[in-house]
């Protein structure tokens, strides 16, 4: 298995990138094509070979990529005016099909436009979303899409994103019978903005509906896929880092006078601090974006060497497990593998 | 000072919010005037009097109400055809002037109907919103509004909700220059969704704009108003407690194996309990609907006693400070004592 790491774009330098990708090609026994400036690239391959005195250094596809996209950049004006950037370069090696997939830490609006503009959607989707794979008390992990993709959404986008999550709950998270849920202020069909109140009505119609959900519950197991719109599910997940990292700062300032408080919290502060981080591993650890032709993951800006280890361990689940071609069969014939109960609204 | 309690309406039996109207009552020096069913609640008060063997019981003034709101009630419809109930019945008690707040933990869309129908809105603004008071970790409070009255705003609401927001923090909180920011997704003013974007824009033009905050920042005291339409406020708030009651679960589940952990977990889980609460308190513990012409206070439906007591504190500092008087001024006049800077557009 090939895929294809940018190594530019992200806010920490690229040699920690390259590390995590790295990392991941000994780790996952996969090939990792860097994408980025070959002289920086090469120079730090070797590097770190010699600080391990390996003496034959295992050779690495390069793609050189002169032009960096910058946080800054327009999306759009960035995909197109610099070609020759390792976001555009890598996902075109990826269309080409010289790899399975490809995963960047860069500008995420670039990541999109790029993947819009080389890779094309996939049949039946209008907007691909991005999934955030979060972690719950119950140890199960919930899909919830969009957590930035799309701040505005229509209905119908809403529901394009609860087929596609389910197909990510069945092949990636195994979960044989997924159950969906709109994220909503509250349980009744009523509740809710003109968005939630449209997209209930549109999610009744597929068979594992499971209602309204709310913040609070997502985190306790409730259901496997969460739908909102990139707006909303970027507050969400920012706000759950926000709860947990609060309580474990306060469990800190609590210790400070008592000793078998100390002594307890020296124990479990850093499973506390597991936990926080598994919650922010949901923004930090690769979100796959889902409705593109190609296995795209979305690693976060400021990934370190283990964040993007783990990204490019997502992708390699999604490549096995042949995601793309699975969401393409479960939006194309209602009564696929993926099992859902679809409407014949269903666009075909 | 009287307060008016609704004790019908809410999740609980009207036998525990009574309860709490006494302890506040007594805790608080004020008078609390119950609105209900009159044979309940002197049952009950004359019930809770012998239970502490009082001989001479306080008389306290009953608004009799035969007729109840229920959760499952359409709002403007309710509030039209139950004039009998504790909330239409309470209401007109304060808009006679014979009472100076309103506390109530019943349906909030009939609470702000009534409110509107009733009170009217304060001049300048086009709808009120509901606060929510929430701790940080560096005991710091910040007001976030608006957490659920509407779901679907103009920027121009935003707006309204910043500058009573301001006046808010400065006469409740003790903030005497308040920054406000702006619920977004991202810290650079390109970042949102359609009404963020167009938001910003408006919120520039006060003097004490401090730009975006994401939901990680609002718990480590970044601002101390936070301006964000009802949908996406509410997800924020709920998603705050799950993240810190998710935390505070995983806990628990740490410490069955070790001895040490289990007695520092003895010693810290109360106090992580109690920051938990705080979170959840936002919800819990009364939320003032700003922009109606009384201090009307919203306790959550499942209020218990001890959040009923809150609420009605609550409720005491606003008419205390003189809350509502001081956002008609600070709509009213530019200079005021309010100190906002506020833009030409102000609605006169």
């Amino acid at each position: 298995m090939r895929i294809i790491l940018d190594v530019q774009g992200g806010d920490r330098p690229a040699s920690e990138l390259i590390a995590g990708g790295l990392q991941a090609a000994e780790g996952l026994g996969l090939e990792v094509i860097f994408a980025g400036d070959r002289a920086l690239i090469e120079g730090e391959i070797s590097r770190r070979a010699k600080q391990r005195h390996l003496r034959a250094k295992q050779r690495h596809i390069i793609i050189h990529a002169p032009q960096i996209i910058t946080m800054a950049d327009s999306p759009i004006e960035a995909v197109r005016h610099k070609p020759e950037s390792s976001l555009v370069r890598g996902i075109e090696y990826l269309r080409h099909g010289e790899a399975q997939a490809f995963v960047s830490p860069a500008n995420t609006g670039a990541v999109m436009a790029a993947a819009l503009l080389k890779l094309g959607r996939i049949k039946g989707i209008d907007r691909p979303g991005i999934g955030a794979i979060i972690p719950t008390i119950t140890g199960k992990k919930v899909l919830v899409i969009d957590v930035g993709a799309n701040v505005d959404c229509a209905p119908e986008n809403l529901r394009q994103f609860a087929l596609m999550g389910c197909v990510y709950a069945r092949q990636i998270l195994g979960v044989a019978q997924p159950k969906v849920g709109l994220l909503n202020i509250g349980s009744e069909r009523r509740k809710g903005n003109v968005l939630a109140l449209k997209t209930f009505f549109l999610l009744e119609q597929l068979g594992n509906f499971a209602g309204n959900v709310e913040g609070h519950q997502i985190l306790e197991g409730a259901v496997d896929v969460v739908v909102c719109d990139g707006f909303v599910g970027n507050v969400l997940l920012k706000a759950y880092e926000g709860g947990a990292a609060a309580t474990v700062k306060f469990l800190k300032q609590a210790i400070s006078h008592d000793f078998f408080a100390r002594l307890g919290a020296f124990i479990l502060v850093p499973a506390l601090k597991n936990f926080r981080r598994s919650l922010s591993a949901a923004r930090f650890g690769g979100a796959p974006l889902l409705g593109v032709r190609g296995v795209v993951i979305i690693a976060h800006g400021n990934s370190d060497a283990e964040a993007i280890r783990s990204a490019i361990g997502v992708a390699a689940n999604s490549v096995r497990s042949e995601l793309i071609a699975k969401i393409e069969r479960g939006l194309g014939a209602p009564s696929s593998a993926a099992g859902l109960a679809l409407s014949e609204e269903l666009p075909s």
